[in-house]
């Protein structure tokens, strides 16, 4: 089949090829040598740490404070929270060996860490006085997955991970919500991706939760995406580790427990929402570069339009935005555009001899407006932050647009099954396990949550008829 | 034996136990499950973040771009570079099981990543215009230690490592300089610790380097800490990964590449450079809280100075301070005194019943003044950044007289040994291993560096009188 020049298969002919073959070729991700892993290069990571900083900001903001526990965890911390240790069991990386000779005991590589921070909080709380106690953590972990895939399911990936402890039920399912919430802003106003805050049904829980929260986005081939959870843990993580504190009236009390985590995988949503046949798209909150200055011309005239660019790139630097220089001189100017869309910079500068010469600059949206524009030379730089701003609505909006017109209201599994092949369906279920793996097997869609913002409905389930459960519809999809 | 009231074995009695006890009693970290890991509390974790933030902007300033690089390595990959393997084989931990299965190849979870890195760079360099390469990862490693200790040898730290390749030796070696430089930078003007810039002898290399560079600080009981290397590696790695490169001349070419590691082990550091019988004592620019405000009074009092600490946080906090109010009702004042006094704040505001009604605060700094100092309420918070200022110089000055009155230039073996019981000794040395180890051996001493800034000398060996090497003096001291 065709493929354009740049080596990557068109995303409207293959998806999954165009994903894979892109993350690859836009530099922001190689192939480690263990099985599933992944290097993130310089432009993925770049990304990684503009996602970071601002979830930080909004963990640390909401009371929390950044720890680091171990990495290794005794394969017997594992066992003691019975759900946990059945879901996190085959997938886990064990180190028998170490300093030259076999361990008394094997020491799992964390997929997660509930355990070990179960075990210290037990030893830091005794009295009321110590809740809540807020906890982070930014770290690696390692689940060995079936079929691996680049960002999406790593078997080694980044993440933070929040672990917090709380005197009662309401607080604790206060705070999951309010992370929820986190998630939910920096994956909007970050990201420039439309979620649906919801519920998860119970045979999509994490393994030791009482009730698991997730927001869920649309990926451009209408698949849906899990792009952050929360969990209340309820005491379940505190009876395993004698997590107890005394409260007021000097009686010993369980704490209640909660868990969230967001990982690189969101690089991936940002990827797979934004991207199109040309390549990536980023939103101008987490592009490494938010503009790109090209330099045209040969010889003396090239020189000058170099000088310029430069010149131009301090006042749009001091202007607050990321902007880079592409001088490289082995390389046309038409090589330089290609490259650019394909790694989705949002604004792209040309400076020619004539531009130069009428003090003008040519303007490139990424998306958006059809063409080039011409801007006078010394307008450019107040102007960006503002077209910037354009660009990031741009994307949220277009997103949003797009989920909506692939998300269907349903009330026939015929219907369903239709609106999942290309989207998400809005349906009455009955809540039954079972329904949901026989929905499952015919066509590949799982319930993906119980949206907070639906409205009240009941009804027969869309798939056996009996009566609905949850009150109100229930998204599902075919999911990543 | 005495203790203070906090538990906590001073200083001057017994250095280690004083060590040992306080960083778990200030809550800077405790103990992992695992053997030798450790769990490093918000407190640490806090001072962690602020290094690691004046770190990673010295990296970026000087052109390096982050990425990360995976946990787990083909246990191959390490025997590549002979000395590299002979170094870390006995400290690896080994993954042999995963997903429920033994791997086909075991993987060692990475004590330093130049194996993996090495082989992703041959893939990413072709031509002279892809170097240098200039790359940095913020991550964990895991060393199996023979004595674990707490920050200063733990199984598992945190740390970033820098790895770059270039077109030759001499750009190499710049690089390898500037890190070094980098690293001192920190050290000195955001730790407080003077550090002697120097290279390792042969002996005390980095497995697989040709030259080795180290900053070294010396601790309150005279031992020399490590705290920061930077490694010229030659086109050891480039041959074991052939990292190519095709020059102008259109010659394939080795690269030359380097490495640099700094980790948590800055933190101990810290402790063990400023720390005195009643605890921590952080500089200022590594402090979590660098202001404590402390309210007095009970009943309505108590809520009148409450109200102000809080105000004067405000405007403390405007000024750029880091400041927390300790407002916890069940603990005394002269309780948190001690407290906060043994976490090291450097500056405490006492505001009582009588200070807010003079209008004033109270003002004592955890070293230098003795006593108390009196300043106007209003005053405070534009004076604070200032003594914060000097009190960050006054450790610095401390800790670097410290360094002189315990070090010794010596010509005699007897003076060495003296020497060294208490600190340092800067000695001519014939540089042949065989003397290193008998100097070792007899006085527990090894060379630390060959100091960049000391005068060209030469002479006969301390020890053996054969002609020394080097062509200047080396330091020689105990080191952790």
């Amino acid at each position: 089949m065709a493929r354009d020049d740049r080596g990557v298969t068109p995303q409207s002919e293959d998806f999954s090829s165009w994903f894979n073959e892109l993350v690859v070729r836009a530099e922001l991700v190689d192939r480690g040598p263990a099985r599933g892993t992944m290097v993130i290069r310089p432009y993925g990571y770049r990304m990684w740490e503009l996602i970071q900083s601002d979830l930080d900001a909004r963990i640390k903001e909401t009371g929390h404070e950044n720890a680091y526990f171990p990495l290794l965890i005794p394969e017997s911390y594992l066992s003691r929270e019975a759900e946990h240790v059945d879901g996190f069991a085959p997938e886990l990386a064990v180190v028998t060996h170490a300093g030259g000779k076999p361990l008394e005991e094997p020491l799992v590589v964390r997929p997660t860490s509930e355990t070990i921070v179960g075990e210290m909080m037990a030893k830091w709380i005794s009295s009321h006085r110590d809740l809540p106690l807020l906890l982070n953590q930014w770290a690696n972990v390692v689940r060995w997955e079936m079929r691996p895939r680049l960002f999406l399911r790593t078997t080694e990936f980044l993440w933070q991970e929040g672990h917090t402890a709380h005197a009662g039920e309401a607080e604790a399912m206060r705070e999951t919500l309010t992370m929820l919430d986190a998630y939910a802003g920096l994956a909007e106003e970050i990201a420039a991706i439309p979620v649906v805050r919801g519920e998860k049904t119970p045979g999509e829980r994490f393994a030791g939760a009482v009730r698991t929260y997730t927001i869920e986005a649309m990926m451009r081939d209408g698949k849906a995406l899990q792009a952050g959870t929360s969990h209340y843990l309820g005491v379940n993580f505190a009876r395993a580790f004698d997590i107890r504190y005394t409260d007021a009236a000097d009686e010993q009390q369980l704490c209640h427990t909660t868990s969230w985590g967001m990982t690189t995988r969101m690089i991936g949503a940002v990827i797979m929402t934004h991207g199109d046949d040309k390549g990536l798209v980023l939103p101008p909150k987490v592009a490494p570069h938010q503009v790109v200055i090209v330099p045209i011309g040969r010889g003396e005239q090239g020189e000058q339009t170099v000088l310029a660019a430069r010149e131009l790139a301090a006042e749009v630097k001091a202007a607050g935005v990321r902007v880079r220089v592409d001088d490289r001189p082995q390389l046309s100017p038409g090589f330089k555009f290609n490259d650019w869309e394909m790694r989705g910079v949002p604004i792209r500068l040309e400076i020619g001899p004539r531009d130069l010469g009428a003090g003008s600059v040519t303007v490139v949206k990424r998306l958006g407006d059809e063409g080039k524009q011409t801007m006078p030379l010394d307008a450019v730089a107040a102007a960006l932050p503002g077209m910037l701003d354009e660009f990031q609505q741009l994307l949220f909006d277009r997103a949003a647009e797009f989920r909506e017109s692939r998300t269907a209201t349903v009330d026939s599994f015929d219907d369903l099954r239709t609106a999942v092949s290309e989207g998400w369906a809005r349906a009455l279920h009955c809540g039954r396990p079972r329904c949901e793996e026989e929905i499952k097997a015919e066509t590949a869609a799982t319930p993906r949550c119980v949206p907070f913002d639906s409205p009240e409905e009941t009804g027969a389930c869309v798939r056996c008829s009996q009566p609905s459960a949850y009150g109100k519809r229930v998204i599902f999809g075919r999911a990543y």
